[in-house]
């Protein structure tokens, strides 16, 4: 996709020219990446503020092959440390102002920088790209969409396949649906997968144990698959035999939540809006300080990335953001329901990624 | 093992009034693992100079249950983002220098950080607790050992069930080997596994591709298992079928060097000399400008960590490092060999924790 990350660096370029910047030095691997398809684990990019010929890439000695045949269109150092190598490079091609990126460069790696730029002022530019990366192009959504289907397809496998019963422990259950992410095009599972039964499922961030899954549990699931260096994100919560009252309230309760968050997905909305509007259906059930956490977050090439639709959250939906609308309600000690889903905010109503049902799934 | 920790905490401290610190604010997570056994996604350490009951451990509200089990002997702070609630501290409780770890801190971070620090100086302090990890304790060794061993028995198991044959691809060994080593303990694989066949043995960091493996082929496997934390490293070269005479010749001479690196690891040799042991074998056989990197590394809590055993590494050996042995030969489009091994540098001979046979394996 070389014609993705052209548009990409020139959209960038505008943004340097703006803070009046000739140049940006860019450290961060996953930016990297964003602007250049490189997949490796050691670039640096310097960014020309005008003119694509002259950006350079920079790589080390493992990646001669991948990077030649990943970033054919950009001039390329091959050198170590790659930072210091372009911060040289800048002060060499006589750049006055080079933004950096003050958010991810330690206080002694600005020192190297300072020390190899020379003349070259180096300018605080913390993320410009993320900026960016904030809004998902085609080629990016279509990435998520995989990652989503291949998760979807894990876990219809693993309930067809009788995965979910009595006996099997937390970790089994997650190993197995990681293996069948993997069998359906994951290159791994794109964080760790939560598995929690019973009373288990009241912790939010609950790492799967020996314990065994019994007749009557509340079963968590929170997992997703990588996909071309994207993330998908989904949770749903089954029950293991008849549902008793109280996990049909709490699951319904939930589930109404999490369609007023989806339904208040649309361009223009305040990301704290959102988050408000799931939550007042949980506080008018009375549960408000049972629903422990925000209410979602951006994925991409992170797990979490911009926007936070949270209390606390700044700004507004664009068309193009993808996101997550994960309410849970928790009780201590009992059980907890957690309903979350990937979406990309649309003109109109936002585009579900994550197609497995949001009926109760009775196992 | 509270004891381990508050050892580790101990020798940390004595560094700190070496530097005159009243304190020092540990933001690195693996760092904070190290000092207290705090496995969760967020926490930071203010560790006293002087007095262990004055250290303060932060993390946030989805890790109340685990860090009361995990860090029982600290005082706890509860609070987000940590970092700057210890500086608020370290200011509170009227400490003056307060080391930071600068190479972990970013230039935009120790803006909030002063500003949160108010009256306290804030130190540069790189690297005071890796410069303890480097010499692994009994604890670290046992749990390396483990991973070692998971990986060991993933391979023979791969072998004893024929997981290596022509027709796979190499995804499929490195998924096998990934699921075989989870199947003996493992957390997970240390880092991504390499399986590369025929010409792309000679690739140094091949990723496994949907090539299959072909009668004839080097087959190199260069993989490991996360226990506790701990990394383990290891590479074997294979023949499927009978060896050539170049390939036979090829993995005599990269078993050679690998000897003699073990053999220079001993207490009190420069870190380079053991590089040139093992390099100069291959300079010998004129085979010099093909063997494309460092002899070895530091493996612990990081799968890349000090020392450096590379032409231009510094420092000597000390008993408890555990590092890698790891030379190889690449001959672009036809094959390469690499053997390594994990081992642990100990007062007389090294000792070895990846078993497996060295001998030329033909499959």
């Amino acid at each position: 996709m070389p014609e993705t990350h052209l548009r990409r660096r020139a959209a960038l370029r505008s943004r340097l020219r703006e803070r009046e910047l000739d140049a940006l030095l860019v450290v961060d691997l996953l930016n990297v990446r964003y602007l250049t398809g490189f997949t490796g684990s050691n670039a640096a990019l310097l960014v020309h503020a005008e003119d694509d010929d002259h950006t350079v890439f920079c790589t080390d000695g493992r990646y001669l092959t991948q990077s030649a045949r990943q970033v054919p269109d950009l001039e390329r150092l091959v050198d170590r440390p790659c930072d210091a190598a372009l911060a040289a490079l800048a002060g060499t091609r006589g750049y006055r102002r080079t933004g950096f990126e003050s958010h991810r460069v330690t206080v002694d790696q600005l020192d190297t920088l300072t020390e190899q730029a020379g003349e070259v002022e180096l300018v605080r530019a913390a993320g410009l790209v993320e900026e960016l990366r904030v809004v998902k192009d085609e080629a990016e959504i279509e990435a998520l969409r995989m990652a989503c289907s291949a998760a979807d397809r894990a876990l219809a496998d693993l309930l067809e396949h009788g995965g979910l019963r009595p006996g099997r422990t937390e970790r089994e259950v997650a190993r197995e649906l990681e293996t069948r992410m993997l069998d359906h095009g994951a290159a791994g599972p794109s964080f760790e997968t939560i598995v929690a039964a019973g009373a288990n499922s009241a912790i939010p961030h609950h790492r799967p144990t020996d314990v065994e899954l019994a007749g009557g549990d509340l079963v968590k699931l929170d997992f997703g698959a990588l996909v071309d260096g994207y993330h998908s994100d989904m949770t749903r919560t089954l029950v293991l035999g008849r549902p008793a009252d109280w996990q049909r309230e709490l699951y319904d309760l939930v589930a109404a939540a999490q369609a007023a968050g989806r339904a208040a997905l649309r361009p223009g909305v305040e990301v704290a809006a959102v988050d408000a509007a799931a939550r007042g259906v949980v506080e008018a059930a009375g549960r408000g300080t049972e629903f422990l956490h925000g209410l979602g977050h951006g994925v991409g090439l992170e797990i979490h990335e911009a926007p936070s639709l949270a209390k606390t959250g700044e700004g507004r939906l664009l068309p193009g953001m993808a996101v997550t609308v994960e309410p849970g309600v928790y009780q201590s000690g009992r059980g907890g329901v957690r309903i979350e889903d990937t979406l990309v905010v649309r003109d109109g109503d936002p585009e579900l990624l994550t197609l497995t049902t949001k009926q109760l799934v009775v196992v």
